[in-house]
């Protein structure tokens, strides 16, 4: 027997309905790609983006088909997902910090049929243009006098294609589970591979992690986007800040720290959200010029580790809270926040940061579970390694036309490919990636562990771990430290200094001193070209182990 | 093309699974029926609702099967809902305040098969029971040496029961439409109307009330539950605590002043919600006893008018934010929500009563529209009436087996039967029901109006407004008014208070004295049994108009 509840498909289109009608007026507020900063409101946006959504249709797209944006954060990219999104096409946010060889992949790949970008990206895409031959227009997101310098043959202006349409488009009216976002992962593997959100995924993620112990919003925030629009799916808060109307800064290109600083000051901002290099820089700005946010409260951040002295300042020196929320584009955005549970929050800051410090607690709508090499699971006890298994209703089955179906396992779980630790209180935290993890003797031995405990040494400035193959112990760990402009050291003081911070079965059995620790397109140490540059080594320890 | 996420439907049982999951030791306390207080935790109400769902299966129940509760709010009673759903049959939740003959109806025409009550309503099912033919089983909620004065016959005891029972039990794994609850409306029109709720309707309120703009529910949170779980879907939060993992404090049946304080200072209750009469028991309990709440923040209420005192004395008195939410059993439990945008919550106080007492604006998912008799909108400029009709995934679309199908207009939108105004902020408030509103020579005149300015005379217990027929202006309002015990008072007198309270053409055209205004069973004034009173009543004014 089914319930008899109205049929009201959760396609995102509505969010943008709902904000134009009940939050009308407030503000999107833009640091244009020219410079000066631009405002708007729901309203306008809702308006403007009915009116593109008619230009992409006159453009002949139809509902399933794919158009990219390749764009920073600005009101105008908004409007471009909801365009996009509202009549049932695919928004493919590229992202430009790949190499033009990846994008072109990606590009095609996709089939994208229009590419609407930021000027900035224009000479990429002009030099590119033969390589992308399924691409039949590009929209420039410029103002009329601000197309004379563009030598992209053929591209439109998004201000004139608007001035031109009609508001009155109808949006919605299909399955949610409708294809609504294409997204994809940097590909540290293989080709990137394509995640493709649905209507349903991208609102139940908004809805989910809106509450207080998650990104905690509400209509009286301002929230500077500081994750790009490209990066795993703005971890959805392009849908969840217009849920609760909260007004949105948008920070452009220009995320230094002084940029950032000002729109905070600026535009009072309350919330804002990005991976903790951009923290970074602005920790740096602060601390250099004595400046302090006096509206900022909370900042979510992910993506990469955080660093225990930047999670610390915040709280301490700045009264903000700093919350990490792990994710992945497969996971459409947020599946843990670290925000305390009431035992926890109950306790003095230096107790709280190791439990701040790790990924988090799942979101309702996330089941997680660890395992072992045979699959069987491993004990919440916080030192147990497992590969981590993620199941729910915004997180990938199958990756867009990759020709190789289902990438879940017989129970429905995705294998996000990490090696993860639960502590009893439920917090995960990732100790490695499983390409990375180095197997020795039986043992999992964390590469991350030991490169962030070698990273706190004072000449280090970069350091890298890989597993070496080894006769006795299956791997062993390699540390690859570069050192600071001007420093010299010997391996033995790095030794030392890792001497009791990591177990004494994990100390690298080699340390060398390199030149350049490679990254890879979303600033993460490329590991596999790392693996490459030393297919074959063998470590000194080999040879005695062997005799042994 | 469809998007390619996981296949996770919205089913709740999987709510309690989070729960138990994740927050595990996070406890439930109770009120018992037998007085002491009753400590669980959401893994063992997760292990025990198990069991009970293989006492139900074992007892023949099958998907669809609608299975009755009749009792007060306890862990327990928690415990039946989820054992009900998990197996996909509906929890019909029975109000113990309906009369005997409406409870045998809804029970026969629900079509329950087994009921669990406590034992309070133990006589009531006795003596009726040969008036519910359909019900085969009856369980106790009740400890096995708690059962020897039960009369009932053949009824089970609940804990002799699940202490037999496994808790090896697969729960969802259907359709997220599938029936979830069945809750009747109180019917003052004709018989009591069934809502029958789906597993994704029920998912989607809890997800969608949650955010701090409307419950602002944190696991960091304990919740007294003062509104009864067979109150309209208990507005959700049997879903949106156990979803957040917030510390659940059910009161059972002792809902005075005294006890509802004990239970908030012993437990340290952060939220609650119930409707303002409970608020209205506390604080003159508060108030004659000098005791104040001392963890107590915020109080989310509805379910009928608030009196600018309640929430005036909460918030400057007491330090407690009192936030009005509106709803009905038709819209599964909130629909809106009072919370201040930016620009009124920057305002003092009394600026911004005016907006805590309106119904609030509505919540992501409710889409509102005000009509008049024509059909076109009215505008939203706070003093316009209209009609609201409401629309979104979790209303209902028509009642259960009334047969007569849809309860839609052409646009999908659900009749509320209000009379309301918007203001330009966005702010619903409800004049009055459509029935009683007085049509007055075109225009729609209050009956709320006029009985809450009315109420406010010093020698008032009660007032209660109807339309009379009137051969010139349609309908004239005819006021009632109960006096305080031991008062007496001129038509004169309360004309004279009236004057300036209201709009001159609104002033009632007779003011009668009356010993009793009857209630219905939800605690509303029944104005269907006061029209019945005065059926062909004819006005003072109505021969001086025809004659005029």
């Amino acid at each position: 027997m089914l319930g008899l509840m109205q049929d009201w498909p959760l396609t995102v289109d509505r969010i943008l309905d709902h904000a134009s009608a009940w939050h009308g007026d407030r503000e999107v507020v833009t640091r244009s790609v020219r410079g000066p900063i631009v405002r708007t409101t729901y309203r306008e946006i809702h308006g403007r983006a009915k009116k593109l959504s008619n230009v992409l249709l006159q453009l002949g797209i139809a509902p399933g088909d794919r158009v990219a944006t390749l764009a920073w954060n600005s009101a105008r990219h908004l409007e471009a997902w909801y365009a996009i999104m509202g009549i049932g096409a695919v928004c493919h946010t590229l992202n430009p910090r790949l190499f033009a060889d990846q994008l072109c992949y990606i590009i095609n790949h996709a089939g994208d049929r229009v590419i609407l970008a930021d000027k900035t990206f224009l000479p990429m895409l002009a030099e590119n243009r033969a390589r992308m031959p399924l691409v039949e227009r590009f929209i420039v997101f410029a103002d009329a006098d601000d197309m004379e310098d563009v030598s992209l043959k053929g591209a439109l202006c998004s201000e004139v294609l608007i001035a031109g349409a009609s508001a009155d488009c109808a949006w919605g009216g299909f399955d949610e589970h409708s294809a609504c976002g294409l997204c994809y992962t940097s590909g540290t593997t293989g080709n990137p591979k394509g995640v493709l959100y649905s209507h349903r995924s991208n609102f139940l993620q908004a809805l989910i992690t809106l509450p207080r112990d998650v990104m905690s919003l509400s209509v009286t925030d301002t929230v500077l986007l500081a994750v790009p629009m490209f990066h795993a799916n703005a971890w959805g808060l392009a849908f969840s800040g217009v849920a609760v109307g909260a007004k949105m800064v948008m920070p452009g290109p220009q995320m230094d720290g002084a940029s950032v600083l000002e729109l905070l000051e600026s535009e009072k901002v309350t919330f804002s959200a990005g991976v903790p290099t951009v923290w970074q820089i602005l920790l740096a700005h602060l601390q250099a010029s004595g400046a302090r946010p006096t509206t900022l409260r909370r900042i979510v951040t992910g993506g990469s580790a955080m660093p225990e002295a930047l999670v610390r300042t915040f709280h301490e020196d700045y009264g903000i809270e700093m919350i990490h929320a792990w994710g992945m584009t497969e996971s459409s955005a947020s599946g843990t926040s670290s925000i305390a549970t009431p035992d926890i929050a109950a306790r003095p800051l230096d107790e709280r940061i190791p439990y701040l410090l790790k990924q988090g607690r799942p979101l309702l709508g996330v089941e997680m579970r660890l395992t072992d090499d045979d699959d069987a699971p491993v004990p919440h006890d916080g030192t147990t390694k497992g590969r981590l298994g993620i199941r729910g209703p915004f997180i990938a089955r199958e990756y867009y036309d990759a020709g190789n179906g289902s990438i879940l396992d017989d129970d429905g779980f995705f294998d996000t490919g990490d090696i993860c630790t639960i502590d009893p209180a439920g917090y995960m935290q990732i100790t490695d990636r499983a390409k990375d993890v180095i197997k020795s003797g039986g043992e999992w031995i964390s590469s991350i562990e030991i490169e962030n405990a070698a990273a706190g040494h004072p000449k280090a400035e970069m350091t890298a771990v890989i597993g070496i193959a080894h006769p006795k112990w299956d791997e062993r760990p390699l540390l690859l430290v570069k050192l600071r402009a001007g420093e010299s050291a010997t391996a033995e003081e790095f030794l030392q200094f890792l001497s009791g911070k990591i177990a004494k079965w994990c100390m690298p059995d080699e340390v060398r001193f390199v030149d350049d620790i490679p990254l890879g397109a979303t600033g993460k140490i490329d590991k596999k070209l790392i693996r490459q540059r030393f297919e074959g080594h063998i470590l000194p320890t080999a040879g005695a182990a062997s005799s042994a």
